[in-house]
């Protein structure tokens, strides 16, 4: 996808450093960062300058590429399994982070030398990061097929190519179908409390001029009970086997209403965010987050600064789950890379 | 209810003048600001200065005896008329709005003297901001018969006590279980865009040393699915004579999803928020308001400075619808000051 005209990615290697988009001071200011060690690749996780679970994934594949090749040659597999657990710890919800991880960590553990390890883990993490920006735009592509022209579209938080390598999950029907010359509208939550929507969503669609309006989470039901939204598409951040999906907090009482309404309801994942392991939504750790959250809002002030603002009394707290869990009755359909599936459809995957 | 210690009401007259705690600066500066004309008055019901159903009504009301007292005493009757559509056009959704005017304005145009009129109103004005009080005291009363010692419950925007002239509708309740020694938790939607959860209801609720938590509008249905919330209360801006409530934007939503987790979702508000001339919920006006309101957000900075920082992309826009529409069949009860009546049984208070 594009930034001021031209194509980018989200997150890439580079010798031994790993370069990504600074999100948190997206849409005020477009950086690049680089990350030299895998400590800071963690810590970048964690503090969310790279989110979105695909690219979470890929920033944990990348860091498991800089621990390998920091390790001591000799005794290099107790050091990359110690930093895959560090880099592992970072976010608990995310299941193509642990994906990631465990694919390179798989390779790593092939390896005869610490030499061939390197050489095997840096391939894989390219080539997954290559193989989720495919995995994306075939998500596109079925997606696209669910969208009329004219539709409008409602999504929550951002699961755009922000979230991705490229492309997006939530986002890249609608990308695939403007390129094929569809018209369609995409109401934007908010996303309270990061503002992921406001932030993130707005600014990827007004770089790919997509026509959007921002909405207060709270305005979404409003808009599916006067029937100007035709359909929501969501991410997912973990999808438990029997369709639960784990996904932004909020998400779940988006799917309610939406049933209530009549309006299909879909989540778009590649199937790295299927855990298979995880019986049910009730199995997913979900992250609880800082108050402070709540308690404050980010953005830039009139002078141009970046600043925060508290919104609260001063002696209120706050609480701040950072997921939900939608159940899979109140989702029409996954669109995945091999294809949109009915939740309850997801072992034929495995 | 008390401030710093201290009982107080919202709005009141005093002489020819309306004082009110001017809200847009809580829970950061308290502050009491003087209405000289019922133009300034009309200005701070639009901008918000006072907000809330009953308490707009009780504005409407004052408002209405200083256009008299500043009447030309021998034409007063079409100046008065001419003062209460301006007053009535500040804000198109609170039925107490014109049922206040309306009140006072019937006690003009029987007088049969300016000076008859200027008593006539103001007796009436203060006689019904006494009667909202005491109307929403017994609206508290029923409601905290329906609330067990232990209780969460969930409540949207401000219907507390700064919503009204004193006590609150949503939030009695709760002060009357305190009063009566139950100890009830309070979780606070934030309630974007204008954020009055996380503003007044939480300040509110501070100063009456109720135990509360602010939660982002989207985390409300994770924690219903929890069964962490056992009462949702919330207030009305009007009432339509089949039970479907209008209120603000998210509140639709709330209704939905305590419907589907199988908890009581009730409605506080005195008798003066139900339109009997409105059949159904979908002929209630739904004012929509600035985009800036989603665009940015408003509070506190480090420095102690109060101000807005912008959120959203530069050239992103917003749709800010500022209530919706939840249809009578989510609703378990209207609590008003008659008593707790399902909505299908509103015509026995006609």
């Amino acid at each position: 996808m594009k930034v001021n005209g031209q194509p980018h990615r989200t997150i890439w290697l580079e010798g031994k450093t790993v370069k990504l988009i600074y999100q948190p001071q997206i849409p005020h200011k477009f950086e690049i960062r680089t990350l030299q060690t895998y400590q800071e690749t963690a810590k970048a996780i964690q503090e969310m300058w790279v989110r979105g679970a695909p690219a979470i994934g890929a920033a944990g594949a990348f860091g498991m590429v800089q621990a390998v090749l920091a390790a001591p040659p000799q005794k290099f597999q107790p050091f990359v399994a110690e930093a895959a657990e560090s880099l592992k710890s970072t976010r608990p919800t995310a299941q193509n982070l642990f994906f990631e991880i465990d694919q390179v960590l798989a390779c790593i553990e092939e390896a005869a030398s610490w030499e061939e390890a390197c050489e095997k883990a840096t391939a894989q993490a390219n080539r997954s990061a290559d193989e989720s920006v495919g995995a994306c735009e075939t998500i596109g592509k079925f997606g696209a097929e669910l969208l009329k022209d004219g539709d409008s579209v409602l999504t929550h938080c951002n699961a755009g190519w922000l979230a991705c390598v490229d492309w997006g999950t939530a986002l890249a029907p609608i990308y695939r179908a403007a390129k094929d010359g569809k018209q369609n509208f995409v109401y934007v939550d908010e996303t309270r409390p990061r503002g992921q929507g406001a932030c993130l969503t707005a600014w990827e669609l007004g770089q790919e001029a997509i026509d959007h309006a921002i909405i207060a989470d709270n305005a979404a039901g409003y808009y599916m009970a006067q029937n100007k939204i035709q359909t929501v598409i969501v991410g997912a951040d973990r999808i438990a086997a029997n369709g639960d999906v784990a996904n932004k907090i909020g998400t779940f009482t988006k799917a309610v209403v939406a049933f209530e309404c009549g309006i299909p309801f879909y989540v778009a994942a590649p199937l790295s965010t299927i855990d298979f392991d995880c019986p049910a939504g009730a199995q997913i750790p979900i992250e609880e987050r800082s108050p402070e959250e709540v308690l404050n809002t980010w953005g830039l002030s009139d002078q141009g600064e970046f600043m925060s603002v508290r919104t609260a009394p001063a002696k209120s707290t706050a609480k701040n789950p950072a997921f939900d869990v939608t159940p899979a009755k109140f989702i029409t359909g996954i669109i995945t890379e091999k294809g949109v599936f009915h939740p309850r459809d997801l072992h034929q995957l495995k």
